[in-house]
């Protein structure tokens, strides 16, 4: 197991600290798995207490013996029950008065409605804007781990052409790449910070299996094997004729590299590949003009100009009602992260935001093609992190 | 893809209707996606509005194309922004001063304060305790759901003991296992209620890896092989005289079955043998006094008592502070379902409740030694759904 570098965390939570005291919260209590990994190197039940003056402080109901054993970066305290908290964090600078900062995208309203009882005196604050700000931009240990994700999302996608026959379902081309994937040291877990989203490593589909929307928020859903997890691999045979896309998340020490690459067995109709021309053209655009200092608006308006000059503006991104709002997304400890490449993100790109860029056209009664690779901004452009050949491989 | 039967949810709102009725809860809007799909048989980012009077209202975002293809049991009402939500339900039976249930539990605090801003003249109740209650006891077709996921975990489980050799890293044994469960139907994603809880297929456990306490609630956790998600299988080499543990769910058409087995290279020491036969007697005597109108918390002292004369409470659901407080829990769409096998569960066991009972000792410097079976309590005890030999495997 490699642990994060104890100067990653300990720098992590001194810009927290600055985001705090700018914010005014007097209290931080971070408790969501992916925040607290990144703020700590560790997970447990229970909470990061910062503020701003003060050492942070882990508060653990479980497992105590495990925490206790390996020394994780910041001093300990046990509890059993919430009501415990006030006092042991009474030392650690929360001011009266002073907001008291929780995740309030992701923690449950049944939690909130008990620190805020808890806490009767304080203002509640929305902790999550600041944390998702900090977290859109990667340390270069953040992106070399998100470049081991990318390396072995590209090795498992070495060996889809021989996974695809005629035949063979949707699912079972899932599951052996799922499987190579766990091998080459895939965690298998993927977070994903919208409660709302439902996922299992990603998508194989094929044909009008591609044109299924989801009902979580990504443009290409599919649909599914059962009635209650209706999304991904289907039991669809694979035909000759058929856009094939293989949309998997690799997520290595906690971050995840997204890719999209498209298959056909023996051809494809001329729609398809006239869609893929333009794909690619946008991924172009993208990787030259997605610098430092870009408004995320204002590219987003350059690549839809350049699908509404083709033409395909009404087959964009979804079909119908069902289309997404973002053409990218970042990446790291979650799958959904910022920044969003949508057409009012209010943050600049800058560099070492890393994304995953995923263009996809729907075409109506052939199926979904699409490119999607994962980038680090830099002043030069994009650099792609996934580097699997980009062009429609035809078995 | 097989549909949920219509009369199963049309009988499913009609109980939920008169519990609301009994609450004083004037309108329901379910959102979380196990609850959805209980009451609907399909998903969407959305809610089902349900009132004590009136037919429920299916309020959908996305994917509207999807669901106006396929006839949902419920009548359809498409909405951009959470602010449409109170003119669509307007004739749906919430009165002035009635409240509004929510799942307090697993929404997040946001949408709660969004709701409650948009419902400012309505109280705001917990709705989960009623919707939990009431999917704790199983219909016929569910329980034959619960069945198919049994035996396709009972298949997996078959391959086992060819996949245990010295030398072989517990990852390499979880992922073959993961690739057969995929090819037999398992649906991959497992839902779980508790937003704290995170967790991937299962567990293979060797040796003390089997010790290691989760950050999650379950008593056994493994050590993993990422800091970012440590549980499960690591990368620890299986080697003869340690105990092995599988612990696995398969989840078919929503539907979770849970099951633990425990194997071994060429030998084991006495006292893993000694605590096993402790192990098979607790599952005698769950099954034998697992019966209607039985109170958890009665049954919960018989088992605790039969440990405490073997001397081996020391050692059972965890270890040191970090013990879990169930013996058993409910599994279906989820799987930490209703009800508990704990010493205050406040509910008695009925006739077609579901649980995976899961004895556990942590015998220090050997490993975990348990047994887990998926059973359903009827008037002459507990039938078994996980029905895999018992016995310690030893290859």
């Amino acid at each position: 197991m490699e642990p994060v570098p104890a100067a990653e965390i300990t720098s992590r939570v001194a810009a927290l600290k600055i985001a705090l005291a700018a914010a005014d919260i007097g209290l931080a209590l971070i408790r969501q798995a992916a925040d607290l990994f990144y703020y700590t190197g560790t997970l447990a039940d229970g909470f990061l207490a910062v503020a701003a003056a003060s050492e942070p402080l882990l508060l653990v109901r479980r497992p105590q013996s495990r925490l206790m054993a390996r020394q994780p970066a910041w001093p300990l305290a046990f509890y059993k029950d919430l009501k415990e908290i006030p006092a042991l964090v009474a030392a650690y600078g929360l001011e009266p008065g002073g907001a008291l900062g929780l995740e309030l995208d992701v923690i449950p309203a049944l939690l909130y409605q008990r620190l805020a009882q808890i806490f009767p005196h304080h203002p509640i604050r929305d902790l999550s804007p600041l944390i998702r700000r900090q977290r859109m931009v990667k340390s270069a240990y953040e992106i070399g781990q998100l470049r081991r994700a990318a390396a072995i999302l590209d090795q498992a996608f070495e060996m889809a052409p021989e996974l695809l026959k005629t035949g063979v379902t949707e699912l079972e081309v899932a599951a052996a790449l799922e499987y190579r994937l766990r091998l080459l040291g895939h965690q298998g877990l993927i977070r994903l910070r919208n409660r709302d989203l439902e996922m299992f490593y990603g998508h194989v589909l094929s044909g009008t299996s591609g044109l299924q929307a989801a009902y979580t928020d990504t443009p290409s859903g599919g649909l599914g094997f059962s009635a209650a997890f209706p999304q991904g691999a289907s039991l669809k045979k694979l035909a000759p004729g058929e856009p094939i896309s293989i949309d998997l998340g690799a997520c290595l020490n906690g971050y995840v590299a997204d890719m999209t690459r498209m298959y056909a067995i023996k051809s494809l109709p001329p729609r398809a590949w006239e869609a893929f021309k333009v794909v690619e053209e946008l991924h172009r655009i993208f990787a030259d003009q997605a610098r430092p200092g870009v408004m995320p608006g204002d590219l987003y308006r350059r690549l839809m100009k350049e699908v509404r000059s083709q033409g395909l503006e009404e087959f964009f991104m979804g079909y119908g009602p069902d289309r997404v709002s973002f053409l990218a997304h970042g990446v790291g400890l979650e799958l959904d992260e910022f920044p969003l490449l949508t057409a009012r993100f209010p943050y600049p790109l800058e560099a070492d935001m890393v994304l995953a860029f995923e263009p996809k056209f729907f075409l109506p009664d052939i199926g979904m093609i699409g490119l999607e690779d994962t980038g680090r901004i830099t002043p030069a452009g994009v650099e792609w992190l996934t580097l699997s050949p980009r062009q429609i491989t035809v078995v």
